[in-house]
């Protein structure tokens, strides 16, 4: 049994507030246990300059964290005048992983610009920003729709993403903070609904790992994935 | 009668939420109305290094804001690299806002740093910010003396803040976004428990007001901040 | 008597020299005593691009110190590479202010630019330099007239400003750097030729103040500015 | 066929030249074909303050593109006042990487800082960097022992670093530029001379991954790490 | 004759005022014609870390321009976040030129830092500022005399500059701003009392200078220096 | 005899490699001795803004030092997020030398980008970068008329940089670092292959120079340029 008392194939209790912002054109409160998440989808004009005149759209995101989301305290990147390496890495991943799943050519040069902002965190906040963001991006096509942006819904598949890991020579789902800083493999995955795989970020802590157990982990996550989507699906209906 | 239905003299429903952040010594979500404030209170073992040997220690304040908590997306301060002047000088006020109802000189050299960020925003953020501050830092306070960081809690006073403002040529309390916009003076006070002032702000939009104007909008201050205080009571209680 | 001999009620001498700066289309040394501002208003042919097609132009202020100009040495903002929190907070106001007893709509698009640089400080430099900046501003818009620029000169009103605050107990007018340090309360005033209140700035610095002390501060103050206005009149006489 | 030629299987030229930078305790110019990557190993007395006293050392990797590398000139870091998040994302890679095959506690407390400048590009250079950093560090631990500055050497494996994709439908190892732009799928694999993962970075371009695709190119990687491994034991052999 | 109406081997009217801030350890406000810079000297406790335990102290410099100096107006630094080239070029320029005639191992590891700040710029503010500054140093060392933190004086000489060019075809002496702007070659020259150079920076504007020519600017350079060496040290005269 | 066994007026080894950077309109890796310096010139539609419609063209320079070029290790200037005002300086001095012999009207509104990034630095990299720097420049100008950019080259001179200095009382040619660290005066002289000179800089690094000294060191430069110019020219030759 897990620290947390769950089985190794048990995610944390997972919440999805659809529409939890109140200005923006979609957006989600995320939650998988202690890690809490809000994702706004704001509808800009204007793509990126470097896509002008080519009939494709964006999908853009940032991310942060505030400064007492964690344990001890996190300077603020506003006051320290710069995002980490680690802030930046999150957001082109999250960013990365959502274009995935969209036809770019459907989007008329418009841009959708995706805001993660950890509220709490208990870890795994990247992969509950990008499940959080497939709702708040739905909530703002469908917007989009309405008002006339887009002829359709613009998906080609659904998206979410986990992390698991190998603690204690177990491979286990949803890592939370205290899983991940004594894991002695990490690896967060990004999958499709359909099965397919989006990203794969597999590391190391602190001896190698090999392809039995990365496929072990693999496996945990589609399971993760599956409940997600389901949280997802309902999160959807519900702001509809 | 205005545009909220509200009296002149009414202020937004208050909500107090103590405790709201799982890992910090002190905090509390405040709410006036649509305006959401999540401020917490990080208790740091030293202090600035120019008070060093003086005995006395420091309450400093940082404050930021979602950047889809406004109607349009406000860009994010952290991507930008800076701090916008606003910014810098509401958390100025908050931090000397606090000071005044605090003796330094029991901190034993310890610092207390408030976060105030801005979850969604209808007006009036840096006085809810201050006013859900004194929760926070009350419970930090308490924190402190169980884990033998004080003898006993340094306030000398509690505080309070509010905005008020001449819309249509009414003195009103408690400005939401719509208000505030069109504002032809707007104020804001900080006001202690005891009927002190520790603060004025007050801004001419368009044209000059007057003193009677002005002490209209006092009169109206210290009932917004006497309904807080009954708040701030309640959710202090409620925190123990 | 306070420490420099004045009466409580008793500006320090003022001294205002227009045209000081050879390039600018208006300027003033301004002196309050030993503080003394070089204040310089710039015209410049575009806006601020949100003004587009407004038919509204803008005045905007920069603030900047001497890194000597105190007593310690302050760090210069160009090598730090960036503006502190006081710095922005004062630049905001001197620009609010001036806007407040200017139409606007009569700038055709134009902006000015103020630039107010403290040669050397002695307490009192934004009061000093709202003060000064009324003559510059007044100069430049005389040439904007005569260059074509304007029709007539768009002022509703004139503008000065003075700190006041309660030292040892007594409300003294016009602060000099001993007196700041150890004032009880510290307020600034910006008031207009008619007696309007265009901003209103006040601190308690150790314990809060009483709406009576502050009324006190309030008519110093009235006194104060009358002074000044009576000298920023010859001096924009001169500049003629 | 490849546009290049190669087979499926097969490796661009790898050249290393140990000992290249004059000054450094360790470098390498290491290269993938066109691609060409300086890598130096410094020697540092003082590891990170977050280690002091913990008896671990550290190793640390800064990344680096000369401006025309690339086929268009890409903006110059410095000159922009930043990293852009690629840079940070790879940099973060190259020192993860190398510290999972160095056993920290015996570095006394020293670090190397690893620097991997890009000559020249064309595909691959973050998997080019760590091959050749795994050469310069051996280079600087070889003088650190002769130095007396360590006991022996501190690996725990070797390491080498190879990307691998979906080109038109076929799986093939180590992408020049053109391969990586048109690839559907890319994936970097970081693997230890005994087999073992150290990192996994597979990404969709595109459209989503299977598993099974996903596993080709691993079995990719283990032919290209190992003719890599090959090319560094050459390259340590001739520095000694 | 020149536009300006003085001979070719004419200085502009040479002004300089010591002791003009009220706060520095020494200073001094010098005027070549409309060029006015005032100077500081500011005595450290503490110089730079790398001269620790060396016995040698510093001298270091700073130059800044108002932002309406100038004919049209510069965009202040301290707004852009950045010092431009120019800046840090002339700033290096005016501190090795100060050290070289200084005897650094005399001054106990203190530093002196020098502050030009251009009040109205017309060509040659980097001559002016070192001239101003030898006035602001020699007045800071008689100060550190008097306070007991130098025995003596340090100067192993004393320093002047001035810029000459080649204008119209004329060698000319004292370049004002119409002069600099259409200048053929331009050359700053940094002359010590006893007439050793000690710094040189000779520019071809549009085409190639001779040798010839270069001697001749280099000989009204001694003119100038000695015009700038009997002001200053009249003005040195006058602070004692 | 130098400590490197060179006579007085002995340059080092110089080696020039045409076309080095496989991408870039022009390239060349200058070597003298063990400086080696990569010089890339880019060619870009678009030139400054403030020339536009003036039909000349502009060309700009940027230096940069790999960090382990040293002997000791360089802080990455992009990195700590900004250049150093010794970048600044040379990157400043490589473009101006480099218009001094180029006629900027023939050049269309275009810009060349000069990129100079030292790989080993042992003392005269600026000189020998704006040596590379002519032989890459003409690279891409050839190239530029080859693509019909330009009707012809439009250079007026050639042009070559070397360094001389006072060492041990001696006036030597092309200092080495040893020579530079320990030089009583340090020179760099830009010539064209007419004998005109672009750019003196001459700096007394302890004591002051003669005029006598500095004639002896600019005859040094005219026989290094000499050298310089000669190696230029095989070096364009052999890149056609």
């Amino acid at each position: 049994m897990r620290a947390s008392g769950r089985a190794t194939d048990e995610m944390r209790p997972i919440e999805m507030i659809p529409g939890f912002a109140k200005h923006a054109e979609g957006s989600c409160l995320v939650k998988f246990g202690d890690t809490h998440v809000l994702v706004t989808a704001t509808f800009e004009e204007r793509g990126p300059s470097w896509l002008r005149d080519s009939g494709k759209g964006w999908i853009t995101a940032e991310y942060g964290m505030l400064p007492r989301a964690t344990h001890g305290r996190v300077a603020r990147e506003a006051a320290k005048g710069k995002q980490t390496g680690r802030t930046q890495e999150i957001q082109r991943l999250i960013g990365r992983a959502l274009r995935a799943v969209v036809d770019l050519t459907q989007l008329n040069e418009k841009q959708i610009r995706i805001d993660c902002d950890v509220i709490q965190a208990d870890g795994g906040t990247r992969t509950a920003s990008i499940s959080g963001a497939y709702v708040a991006l739905h909530q703002c096509f469908d917007w989009m729709v309405r008002e006339g942006h887009l002829a359709a819904l613009p998906f080609t598949d659904s998206i979410a993403a986990v992390s698991c890991g190998i603690v204690d020579g177990r491979a286990v789902l949803d890592l939370d903070y205290v899983e991940d800083s004594s894991a002695h493999t990490d690896a967060n995955f990004v999958l499709t609904g359909k099965g397919g795989i989006v990203e794969i970020q597999g590391t190391a802590e602190e001896s190698p790992f090999s392809e039995e157990e990365f496929l072990r982990l693999l496996r945990l996550a589609r399971m993760g994935c599956d409940a997600i989507g389901r949280a997802q699906k309902a999160a959807i209906e519900k702001a509809k």
